[in-house]
């Protein structure tokens, strides 16, 4: 019995809905398992047809972020919070998983801290913002998922996170993932979402990392790109806090969690692979 | 110490934030607080700039209720269980309450049966509604909103429900919230909205039923029109239930609980009253 914390991701021809088959067959089989989500494309979709499309941030570095105001995070909560999760765990119900679906601000499960002044590459310039209702998830509350976990319920957690002010922050859902695999003392963490893993070369297919070591690390940081970015770092903060094996895989098909279990995608581990 | 329910309605001009502050000084004053709220007027709106806009069915009895079909409920969970409770977790956890918003969905807190045929007036004539996702509370998993509350949480709950099949389905919140009164042996159910309680002639605001015992239920009954049909139902559900006092009055203003607690609006009691 392993303890498993599987991110789905929320990008464009991701339904997590069709990953909850093979999550009822994890928790049949007697698996602790909390589930992560995201749900970026639905955001998008909405805040078009709301008349607030989406912004990015693309941090110096090219880290790339939801430009979160006020009203950004009232539509995200929407997308995130209500429809994603909601029908997500309606599904997993359907199929007798007991699911109860939480964003991280609820019950206080993702603390974080708010960024203070975001730097931001626009048309070439580096401009601040400082409203922005974005930060990063500093502790989460262990003893509350287990608290779930021992009633029978399976988390099905999203973003927002909340401040200690109780402020809600938009956090990366997979660094909150990692966070929370950190402090559940997970055996394996999956990072599912619409690409295949890391590939060595963006434009070459053939050129997925398929298993990296702590060693190999600087190599899956300088190849990934955009939010790929983000996975990368949030498997080595996984594996630096003890987790000891992260996968970055594809959450698409019938057998996406097993075909990630089993080493399809970029496979992360700490110290030396066999 | 008492256990109280509060349900707050969704109605236009309601905004359960403006409530925070009291329900914050209840749970420092120790009572055990479970918080209800709507989000009708929420989704109506957000129903319109969709293009989905909402429709009402009435029954022949007069009940009116939303109709829910596939995409009113994706709707309806985009604006109860994102917009409006996520923005009221975040007030009351600004405020130090250690809110935890769900679903009835979630965790199986509420679970119902889903109406098979709905009678329907439609100009004049009856039609019936098969495919509509709405129902009406069965159970109420108190161990569940206990195990939440000792551990410290304060369960802010809100439609959509579940079936024991865990297909999600509308249900009234009012009604709900008496339910939830019944489980949770509640010493008080306060139904908060934009009006002031029942009145016996809908065209006089003077005519206020302030005090209503068992006996006089069928007066309230009679008197009621339109969604307080629903609001008298679930009174007198609680009341049935075991709970001996039961407030239908106004959510606004700062002292809107403070009121209702000392008697504004149409106190329902179980028994003959003093």
């Amino acid at each position: 019995m392993s303890t498993i914390i599987i991110k789905i991701g929320g990008g464009r021809g991701i339904d997590p809905r069709d990953n909850a088959q093979e999550i009822a067959r994890l928790i049949s089989d007697g698996h602790r398992v909390v589930i992560v989500h995201g749900g970026s494309h639905e955001t998008n979709e909405l805040a078009e047809v709301l008349g607030h499309p989406a912004q990015t941030i693309v941090s110096p570095s090219g880290h790339e972020s939801r430009r979160t105001d006020r009203r950004t995070m009232a539509i995200f909560m929407m997308s995130y919070c209500g429809k994603v999760n909601k029908t997500l765990v309606e599904s997993l119900r359907s199929l007798d998983v007991n699911a109860v679906g939480l964003s991280g601000l609820d019950a206080g499960i993702w603390i974080g801290t708010r960024k203070g002044a975001i730097r931001s590459i626009e048309e070439g310039r580096t401009v601040i913002i400082r409203d922005d209702l974005s930060g990063r998830v500093d502790s989460v509350d262990a003893d509350f998922l287990n608290t779930l976990l021992d009633a029978g319920r399976v988390p099905v957690l999203t973003p927002p996170a909340g401040t200690a002010d109780g402020i809600a922050i938009n956090v990366d859902a997979d660094r909150a993932a990692a966070a929370t695999a950190a402090v559940m003392n997970a055996d394996e963490l999956l990072l599912l979402s619409n690409v295949r893993g890391v590939l060595r070369d963006p434009s070459d297919p053939g050129s997925l990392l398929t298993e990296v070591s702590m060693q190999d690390f600087t190599i899956a940081e300088e190849s990934a790109q955009g939010r790929m970015k983000n996975k990368v770092l949030a498997a080595r903060e996984a594996l630096e806090a003890g987790v000891s094996r992260v996968v970055i895989g594809s959450a698409s098909g019938p057998d996406a969690i097993a075909n990630a279990r089993s080493g399809s995608g970029s496979v992360f581990t700490n110290g030396v692979y066999a």
